[in-house]
């Protein structure tokens, strides 16, 4: 037999830099459930996506899928002090966060935290387990008594949903207003002496249309104030295990030292992205909750591995040749698309109502025809300057991983170009709006738009993103200056020299070339792309165009404070 | 009371990109470990963190931490088989990864899946727990017979340690030699029917001091193949939990599609690392073996977003203010750090003997003497002109993170003088080693040195490194070079004017110019870095100096083949 000798690689060389690190500890006493969406399992997920290590006490197996809880198995109270025992005597352990409990590990739990005393003792986290998302009751009625008298007076924060809130107080509300929920959070604490409470509001999103959103409501019992965090409702039917990982997620926070505020936000934002992206993962025939995503924002460790400079396995990856134009399997309208990409991005379907809103917008045609009120032109001038700085960062981030030397060059003599245009801002600013101190520009306040459109440009980075999506991200906004100035090119009435040279610049030869220039880049790209990626750039292409189309819209509607 | 609004954070954008994917399932049919380290918990660690879905199905709960077992409570065979029944009745499953079994979940397990049948069962990876990392025989002998019995002639792969296959074939042997693991891996295939076997010879280091390595053999039954994967042995005592771990991980890679060969080479770097970097969660009073760091490649959620551009919790974070010189806390060396950073790091005593052995190198003496030989001096040119590509790329990163438009254009122009030497490089292998083709260039072969100098740059910015680290990892490149010639420039001999034309680049006054730039950006970047992050720049000059030095180890040694 014929035998191969692969060369495992050495640990990445960041690895030095933090070795033997004191992680993080957090011990979760709750139900398993075994289809790994709520419970335990997504206790130990949601603690290890927080970079923590986590400990089990499990209270129960419970038998069940987001169709239903089939079984359970209780454990027995000795197996449950046992372990308690041993975890707290022989690990570290920053923070204890409950789920589903039975009598017999809160008759447990509570003796091992008193047993330790008060300066001894992990910090605690209750998710009151008594009603479960799917609307199932996982608990009786017997439990609220016992987790109130002995458990929720210990803890650092209780987490009701509004449905536990009720089992609580002993009495059901109508809930119309935020003002509600608070008076309810202040109940809730009075009623179960816990330091915090933390009232979810995830199951009522407070309108029935529209932008709906949702709000969770902070007691902070010392402080004696409210934080209200109010975040996005997502319609999805991926909502199974939310409660254990918000939880989960706040003990992960608290474990690693940030304050109860950070933590709930932190914990409330991961779960809100674990929902809004959700997965896939149950049998087609489940039409129940499936489970959120807690790995969103994971990366894959043998596809970097693979990646790696010094990857010592190439015999086990299947050999890609260099590109070759002529034996690309190139499916039938790629013809058109390598002929002319950005022709055809700005037709097709996905990127076109995007893009015709973005070239045809307003604010173009109020400076065409010198309708547009100053202070609106100055806002736009102070955003884009703010803007052409961040655009500068991506074109570096683009030319530190473009294909060749000339590639690269290309792309540092844009950022070149982008200080002309920097300084033109600041001529316009300094002329005509009386900016006087230099330092004014890198004061400029961020507005919105500008802040999600720079988080954009960060996110595709930061996902790994490769030279073709970023420079698909950069595209439209070359593009689109110059063919929104095309549109109204033979309307413009304006006389105001600040509109008129503004106009200029992007009707200039000069700037006709560079989007040449761009439209010859992006047919590189579109020749040498996987075609089963090129959905993706589309993706990125439409997704930018209605950021410039909402950035233009940000000046058109400025009203000065 | 008061209250404050603060608003969550919409999803990073990227996750748009990836809705609702289809995360690949992996089910761990093991005991419990609920102390974190093994078991169980370490499959759903190890499965997350490989970006995968968890799905669990205990055998029993183990009472245990890294000090001993203390107990064990075992799960009923009626509740495991439930557990199996409606975990791949509503969830895709796409692997199974085995344990700690008892003789109850074997049967369970193998009923379960000679009832789905060939074509409808999922993967199937089997660590036969036999003998656990501490020593202590987890499971008894009876066990061995019914696992060969059942479960083994369905597994795709089986991974035992060798003890593990001493007890699979029934008979202990000297291992001395690979042929030894070779055999040993080819009398389990016989005895237990998988398709394949991987033995694990993690327990066993092949030199007794100096490089000790480790190797894992895989024998690929069908193809009549073995693959030998040759790992670094890392001398720690955290080691609990690493088969488990390696099980699961490939599993992980098996399920995401990756073929068995990867997969295991991925499980092993991956175990590799974990071990390497180790991590601190046992009481200071615990002598035994630690867990591994399943965690060591992911970043903390909340650090993320709070760094965020839209991130919309400002009122819970400190208030940074901008910083002022005046009022930094500087510990009482600081003054001459802040005098002359790039002195400082030279007589630092972690950076003092790679600088030394960096400038004082034999490399260059041999140049300035002109006694290296020819074929050296090309190979070291061919590897520096690839090597500055690189450079340059990190420079882009770099320019992408400073601080100021000014920086980012210092940045930038250096990146412009870097094709200065890059020119040179190319004149020289035209001109005096008769290179034609301008392709050559981009072919140049990667030696090893290169390499690792290479995927040091890239892991500091993939680790997030910000423009203080990026510029310290950049810098003993410069300052290197330029101080080298200084300790020869009275001794230079020789009359090779090659030799004389590379000696002249680096004692130019042109040089020494960009050198007193560099260590002027040094000085702003420790005035203003905070003093408890100084520690970071110091290992990563460090470092850098040692890359530096092996670069020219590897053109000296460098032979012809």
């Amino acid at each position: 037999m014929s035998y191969t000798t692969l060369i495992i690689n050495a640990p990445p060389p960041y690895l030095s830099l933090s070795q033997q690190e004191r992680l993080p500890v957090v011990m979760t006493v709750a139900g398993s459930d075994s289809s790994g969406g709520a419970g335990i399992e997504a206790d130990v997920k949601a603690i290890t996506a927080h970079k923590c290590y986590a400990m089990t006490c499990a209270s129960a197996l419970t038998i069940q899928t987001p169709v239903s809880v089939y079984g359970i198995h209780l454990i027995p109270k000795n197996v449950i002090t046992q372990i308690l025992d041993v975890n707290l005597r022989d690990m570290e352990c920053d923070v204890i966060k409950t789920g589903m409990l039975t009598v017999d590990a809160i008759e447990a739990l509570s003796d091992k935290l008193n047993q330790l005393g008060p300066e001894n003792r992990p910090k605690l986290v209750i998710d009151p387990v008594l009603v479960a998302t799917s609307g199932s009751p996982l608990a009786g009625e017997e439990l609220v008594s016992v987790i109130k008298e002995k458990l929720s007076p210990l803890a650092d924060i209780l987490t009701p949903n509004i449905p536990e809130c009720f089992k609580l107080i002993g009495e059901e509300r109508e809930i119309n207003h935020l003002e509600d929920i608070l008076q309810l959070a202040k109940d809730v604490q009075a009623s179960c002496k816990s330091a915090n409470v933390l009232v979810k509001g995830g199951h009522i999103p407070w309108k029935k249309t529209g932008d709906r959103y949702i709000t969770d409501v902070l007691l902070l019992g010392k402080e004696k104030k409210f934080i209200v965090f109010k975040g996005n409702y997502t319609e999805t039917t991926h909502t199974h295990g939310t409660g254990c990982t918000l939880a989960s997620s706040i003990a992960s926070n608290l474990a690693r030292g940030y304050s109860l505020a950070q933590s709930v936000y932190g914990g409330i934002e991961y779960v809100q992205n674990a929902v809004a992206i959700g997965c896939d993962v149950t049998k087609p025939s489940v039409k129940e909750n499936g489970p959120i995503n807690h790995v969103y924002a994971i990366n894959i460790p043998l596809e970097r591995m693979i990646g790696d400079e010094c990857f010592g396995g190439k015999e086990i990856t299947p050999q890609t040749s260099e590109i070759n134009l002529n034996e690309l399997s190139i499916s039938k309208d790629l013809p058109i698309i390598r002929k002319d990409f950005v022709q055809y991005l700005h037709n097709h379907p996905k990127v076109k109502p995007h893009w015709e809103s973005y070239i045809n917008h307003e604010f173009v045609k109020k400076i065409a025809d010198g309708s547009l009120e100053h202070y609106k032109f100055r806002f736009f001038v102070e955003q884009d300057y703010a803007y052409l700085v961040d655009y500068g960062r991506v074109h570096c981030i683009a030319a530190s991983k473009a294909p060749t030397i000339e590639d690269m060059e290309k792309e540092l003599s844009i950022v070149g170009n982008l200080k002309e245009e920097m300084e033109n801002h600041k001529e316009r600013l300094i002329k005509h709006f009386g900016v006087k101190d230099e330092s004014y520009f890198e004061r400029i306040t961020r507005g919105q738009a500008l802040k999600n459109y720079s988080r954009y440009f960060k996110s595709i980075a930061e996902r790994g993103g490769n030279w073709a999506e970023l420079s698909t991200s950069l595209c439209p906004c070359l593009m689109g200056y110059g063919e929104a100035l095309n549109q109204v090119k033979s309307t413009i009435t304006t006389t105001d020299p600040i509109y008129q040279h503004w106009l200029g610049v992007y009707s200039s030869e000069w700037y006709h070339k560079e989007m040449d220039e761009g439209r010859i880049m992006m047919n590189e790209i579109a020749a040498t792309y996987p075609p089963e990626h090129l959905e993706t750039l589309i993706t990125i292409y439409a997704q930018v165009c209605e950021l410039e189309t909402k950035f233009w819209d940000a000046a058109l509607n400025y009203e000065e404070q």
